[in-house]
């Protein structure tokens, strides 16, 4: 682990930050209506009593990432009708989502995916009718890549977590839990490059100081909780191996360092394993009948591992299921050992 | 194919039927809530342009049956406040939805299943308390076996299908479409012992008889498409091998097959093959992210395969995902399946 940057100067307290904030998360609700899928909040005490879930793999491209992807072009849009088109760097669910938002918003669009990428995941990006460069692009130098791309050809970075309009997006999933669950106590999220927090625990913060906010990473990937004890900016040193593909940033962005760790709106960062995750992918599988990725199954994981504190007096625990996108033959490896266990007298996940 | 039964006498026109049985439906809607749940709509553009999905996987067992099996426990307990318990026969969900109606509402329940079912859905019965009788019992006598111990026992028959309570109660899935989607044009339901469609078509063409409502079944399976074409009652001569589990009884009941064929409440049934299903499935998970069991794939099998016929003027679709109890081996074997393909090139469901 390296320690990136200290904590900085003292911030002071949290109101006008959080007004601000949540004021840009409320806009960004009105802003999305009609682009995205306002998703259901489902009870899911097939989990454990008083859980509810926010199905975000319901959403078009079958991740939560649609939201802040739509909030931040949208948000170009207003401040430059002229602008040409969008760029964004992703392996995974945020370049799909800039994509379509690129299509349905008539912009053009380039993805930056590094060389070796999931070729599906490729193959879907470009069927949006995204442009796809990967020539000489590694995890280490593309978002080196992707600013030189940006300015030359002038188009505008849509960063898939360190950017307030993406972080904004994120946090309507925020405003959504509020509006549904009346008896809400904790919201449990996944932690990657720390933008879905950010967004739920401004907007849920801003509302209700009293709901605790939980982030979850994978064991291998612990830079979050790292950060959250040192204070200080906390970063791998090497590319984690976690099957969480979309939590395998190097750290959390700055804008997450200051929501998640200098301002504390985050309660907690918990870990989980790996085979913690598989197992969670299974229960929500069979349980719930929902298709989870790995990524999006961490905080189930949390929870079915004891890892989540007891919600306050009985209050709901609602866990963002932040994204479906999992590699079929991962899952059919995952099944088959769980039917392989139950025919041999094994009990279900 | 076996002919049970001619048309019988004419049924007059449909008019006081409807209005009967459509209240009916809409008491059961208030009978229900709060003990079962009120699913979601979903737009399902993924699938095809102008579908929605009803995904009744979401509800407690997984399936569409608590409503149903609620809906009659229910009503019983209103008639008979001092019921001791039921009994049903069902091998599959069914039983489940019976056995936690039983539990929440503190009556005992037998269900009765053949010997050689499916363990996983023995122990999911017996783990929500309910008692099994298997032995002895085969799919050709498990209704007499039943009937038997019925009578000593003095248990009120939860029937699966061939009931009004059950009927009027899976009817509640039609009011919510009408409920949710201004632009409804087309029902497609899946059909077995024909309850879930019977009481979709009721609610449906109460309110607006110009909604089209499409019942689909397995080629196998095919005894309600015959019957739609003859006008009797036909019933397949051995149990089908289709793996739709919950689609192979061998005729529709009674009372479906008055809504079906004799008033002529659906509109067409129509097949689809055991290929279709699979690669419905597969569509499902892959592109909605919702666990689907084969019977439940059926109405997106058939309009994947183009045998749903457009609906009128842009008017939406909406298809009923019945269940989403799938046997893990055969998920792991439609994803190895899946995943080979794909890392050969070949393209998505």
């Amino acid at each position: 682990m390296v320690t990136e940057t200290d904590a900085g100067a003292d911030l002071g307290n949290n109101d006008g930050f959080l007004a601000e904030h949540a004021a840009a998360i409320r806009e960004a609700a009105w802003r999305l209506a009609g682009h995205v899928r306002r998703t259901p909040t489902l009870p899911a005490d097939e989990i454990a009593t008083g859980v509810a879930v926010k199905p975000e793999m319901l959403q078009p491209t079958g991740s939560f990432k649609v939201r802040g992807a739509f909030n931040a072009t949208l948000s170009l849009l207003g401040r430059s009708p002229d602008a040409r088109g969008v760029i964004t760097v992703s392996s995974g669910n945020h370049g799909q989502a800039v994509a379509l938002a690129a299509r349905n918003l008539g912009l053009d669009c380039t993805v930056v995916m590094p060389e070796g990428s999931n070729p599906v995941k490729v193959a879907a990006v470009r069927a949006l009718g995204a442009r796809v460069v990967s020539e000489g692009v590694t995890g280490a130098n593309r978002e080196e890549r992707a600013r030189e791309l940006q300015e030359r050809t002038g188009l505008a970075m849509i960063h898939p977590f360190d950017a307030w309009d993406t972080i904004h997006g994120q946090g309507t999933i925020g405003l959504e839990l509020l509006d549904d669950l009346a008896d809400l106590g904790t919201v449990v999220c996944p932690v990657g490059g720390g933008g879905l927090i950010s967004g739920c625990a401004i907007a849920v913060k801003a509302a209700r100081p009293d709901v605790r906010v939980i982030g979850v990473e994978p064991e291998l990937a612990a830079d979050a909780a790292a950060s959250m004890r040192s204070s200080r900016h906390e970063r791998l040193a090497t590319p984690p191996a976690t099957i969480a593909d979309g939590l395998r940033s190097l750290s959390i962005g700055d804008r997450g360092f200051e929501v998640i760790v200098r301002r504390r709106l985050v309660d907690e960062v918990v870990t989980v394993t790996e085979a913690e995750i598989e197992l969670a992918m299974l229960a929500v599988w069979s349980r719930l009948h929902l298709v989870v990725e790995p990524s999006g199954a961490v905080g189930v994981a949390a929870l079915m591992a004891g890892r989540i504190p007891p919600s306050p007096a009985g209050s709901r625990i609602a866990v963002v299921l932040s994204g479906g996108n999992v590699d079929p033959a991962l899952s059919a490896r995952l099944l088959a050992a769980h039917a392989a266990r139950l025919a041999t007298g094994g009990s279900a996940p």
